[in-house]
């Protein structure tokens, strides 16, 4: 059988381990549409493309493995750049198929044309336009490639119409041998942390990147075990293991002077995958560094080099292969009762995660600094967003969702977060996945009431204050979620909260529970 | 008084005629919320940016004049570039605020760190980061200058944190002479045009831009009484003042094959700020250009250039000032009875349109071969999606609302479309905007499925068709706006649709009427 374009891409994509696609097509996508009738594409239909591309850094975050999106055009990717910044941030690995008018139509300036290679550079380590049908599988295995390193990287492929509907030919690919490993550290930086260790001053390792699970996660652990160095991570991870039976991590606290007040009696800061901590943003008169000046910061192990190798490397120089790691204990957290505050909310996760939960928090002022309570709660996934850009908390449950069938989501989002892709409900209600929306209605962007006087701007105004509010109307989080097929409860209580997750632990589907904070 | 950069910004932004702020601000942009509190700036606050963006251009669609919007750095920005597409395709102006880290920041490699203005590049016309508090003033004006020229511009101003909160010492803005009124056509054009109008070939002029309104269609109107030279647009306009009273114009059809039917018995083409027709769309096997080859195309008046003046030296040219324009006369629909059928559902609409209603289009299907039923109508504005970007309308409707108080704004809008942008809806409650959204809940992207064909993809598979339909689950329409203060019905038939219609023009603030399909 003669494959046109469409379908040799999506052959391609398949055969190279890319077999889900979070698709908002349009016209000049038919032919695409066609083709992932491939019964080895899986195809997730998304109202809104921010709902496509979080979903497809969900998978990634679970999978360790890029999802497909499909989007229309340059605003079909305008859509869905912002949740593509914060996989970006993530270093998740994406595949974005871009439709583009055929090449002959371009010309004539048509409504929807836009410069979508401009729109795709800032954000993807990797763009390509398609210029036949012929080589479109080469392009597209080349994408994977790309995608799937380590770190992962944001790949677009803009697929102009002509080239969708032509015949491919046989289909040719680039060697695999495209695909390297990731380096190892160099045997210098591992000496020198070795001595660092020995020396006995206060030291801190900051675990980034894929170095807060798996083995490299345990031999941090032996490291802390034997030789009293700390473990931490930055305010946000991309993905954590933890609670009882794995290693903790400490949190460097988000706000300056907090984190200025953590790091203060660090002598040495040791990064693995990850940079020195910085401040989220920039205030007037507040320092960019949050370590002391006189900490000395340790690169070593760099985001593109393997960390559970280049920890062993470490533990081998120590002499501790065989140390026991640290590891965090169960606590048993009393399931909460009484009035809603952000510590009764955190007990009643912590009570709650269900074993093998994965929690995807986006809960800005609620859940803020009240995560360390769920440390020893039992083994779950923590995580978080790395861009920064609000709402990328619906999407990323939907794609970790689809990514782990038979594990629990909890999604923990803010009432002014959840509002950007709420889109995400439906694709859910959709998929029947197994998803618990946690969301924190408090009716205003509590975290910019914070911002406002971080920065020094005085006290807010009528006006400026009606920025910040999102109450008048108070949104109704029951009508929302059963607009979109997804049955909600309300709860006013940290009791009702505690038992309401327990009992969407135990519902199939997505659930969506209301947080009443006032 | 000492102002800061940011007051600086906003006062400028006042003096320079934008007096309202579509807002979704973040923590950098807290000195300019702050600044928002001068009381000459009107604050709306957006739950998403794709509908600060396209309120802007609804505003400008009806005011002719920018509106400025506030966005949080580069993914707040990305956010609002489908409707900055759209807007800029209607030739809107705008003026887009985008907050970014102090430059002392910036070398840290944040997390909401991007290029925005590799991201504002490709969709604005004009593009500027503001290097310093003491030039802001300067830098707003210009930006003013650019989005209030004809055609209408994307103007989009980056304002790091420390250019906020740094003092602004004495505002300097450049000299108002840069603001040129538009050129006017030469006359070797209009003369070349009588020429053609005296000739007796069929001739049609298509007219664009503001030539669809005010002095311009007037003098259409008399140009097409005294030559025969029929009038029209194309598929989409960005404001049409049409009805009972107004010079009517055809519309060229939106299918290929239809176009070509519609334009095959036409010589001569005049353009009138705008270019020739072309398919929205390429399909295979299916032309770009719609006119026959032996057709000629006439550029009157071109985009950056006076049609009002331009159609007034035209008809002078003809000798024909006071000739009396061709003028649609009234039609009384009947308020119609029965199913909902395109047919029945253009004839609710147009017996219903209010004195002086603004009818906001994206329709797509449902509303796309009907709306000639309307041209008999009550004199009213129409306005149409430019740019091909779905989530136009309900933002758009939202801007026009705002920018014309004592007029109903009657959106009409496609179920898949609505989706996209639906937080507007939140605005619209906030601001008590009378606006009636009028959904039509066919459960499928239906044009899709028209596309499908047209593309020769041959017939949908189930996953084809599962990317098309977008029922399971349906859409509860009336739990949607009521979760977000907006109150809604359900109509099943042409005559309640009507009745429900005449209701909502009656009732102050916003309504929503979910027409049920099927």
């Amino acid at each position: 059988m003669i494959m046109n374009g469409a379908e040799s891409l999506v052959a391609t994509l398949v055969r190279e381990g890319v077999d889900i696609c979070f698709a908002n097509p349009g016209t000049s996508e038919m032919h695409f549409l066609a083709a992932l009738d491939n019964p080895k594409m899986r195809s997730v239909l998304c109202l809104f493309e921010g709902v496509a591309t979080g979903a497809a850094d969900g998978w990634y975050r679970m999978r360790d493995r890029p999802a497909s999106t499909l989007l229309h055009l340059g605003p079909g990717l305008a859509n869905g750049l912002a949740n593509i910044h914060n996989a970006r941030r993530a270093s998740s690995g994406m595949v974005n198929i871009i439709g583009e008018h055929s090449s002959a139509h371009l010309k004539y300036d048509p409504p929807l044309k836009s410069d979508i290679e401009g729109l795709a550079r800032p954000l993807s380590q990797w763009v390509r336009r398609v210029d036949s049908s012929q080589s479109i599988a080469w392009d597209a295995a080349s994408a994977v490639a790309q995608a799937s390193g380590h770190p992962g990287k944001i790949a677009t492929l803009i697929l102009p119409g002509d080239a969708s509907w032509q015949d491919a030919g046989e289909p040719v690919v680039p060697p695999s041998s495209e695909r390297k490993p990731p380096p190892v550290p160099d045997h210098g930086r591992i000496e020198a942390v070795v001595q660092v260790l020995k020396s006995g001053e206060p030291a801190m390792m900051i675990l980034g990147g894929k170095a807060t699970r798996g083995p490299a996660l345990v031999a941090a652990g032996r490291i802390a075990a034997a030789t009293g160095c700390r473990l931490a991570t930055q305010f946000f991870s991309s993905r954590i293991e933890r609670g009882a039976g794995r290693t903790p991590l400490e949190r460097i606290p988000y706000a300056v002077a907090q984190a200025e007040n953590f790091l203060a009696g660090i002598r040495h800061i040791i990064t693995v995958e990850t940079t020195e901590p910085i401040a989220f943003f920039s205030y007037p008169d507040k320092p960019s560094l949050l370590k002391k000046d006189d900490t000395v910061v340790h690169s070593l192990i760099k985001a593109d080099e393997d960390s559970a190798i280049g920890l062993g490397m470490l533990a081998d120089a120590l002499g501790i292969r065989n140390v026991a790691p640290v590891i965090q204990p169960p606590i048993d957290t009393a399931a909460p009762t009484g009035a809603l505050t952000p510590l009764s909310i955190a007990q009643a996760l912590s009570a709650a995660i269900p074993e093998n939960g994965i929690i995807v928090d986006e809960s800005l002022t609620t859940g803020r600094e009240t995560m360390s309570h769920t440390m020893g709660a039992k083994p779950h996934d923590l995580i978080n967003n790395m861009g920064g850009s609000i709402g990328y908390g619906t999407p990323v449950a939907t794609g970790a969702a689809l990514a782990c069938p038979d594990r629990r989501v909890i999604c923990i989002v803010g009432d002014g977060s959840a509002m950007y892709t709420i889109q995400s409900l439906w694709t859910q209600a959709r998929e029947g996945l197994n998803i618990t929306t946690v969301i924190f209605a408090n009716n205003q962007y509590a975290i910019l009431k914070a911002e406002y006087a971080n920065m020094g701007a005085g006290t807010p105004g009528a006006q400026a204050m009606a920025m910040i509010d999102i109450d008048r109307p108070t949104i109704d989080w029951l009508a929302m979620a059963g607009s979109m097929g997804v049955p909600a409860v309300r709860v006013e209580d940290a009791g009702a909260l505690h038992a309401e997750i327990l009992r969407c632990n135990a519902t199939p589907g997505p659930s969506l529970i209301e947080v009443k904070l006032y």
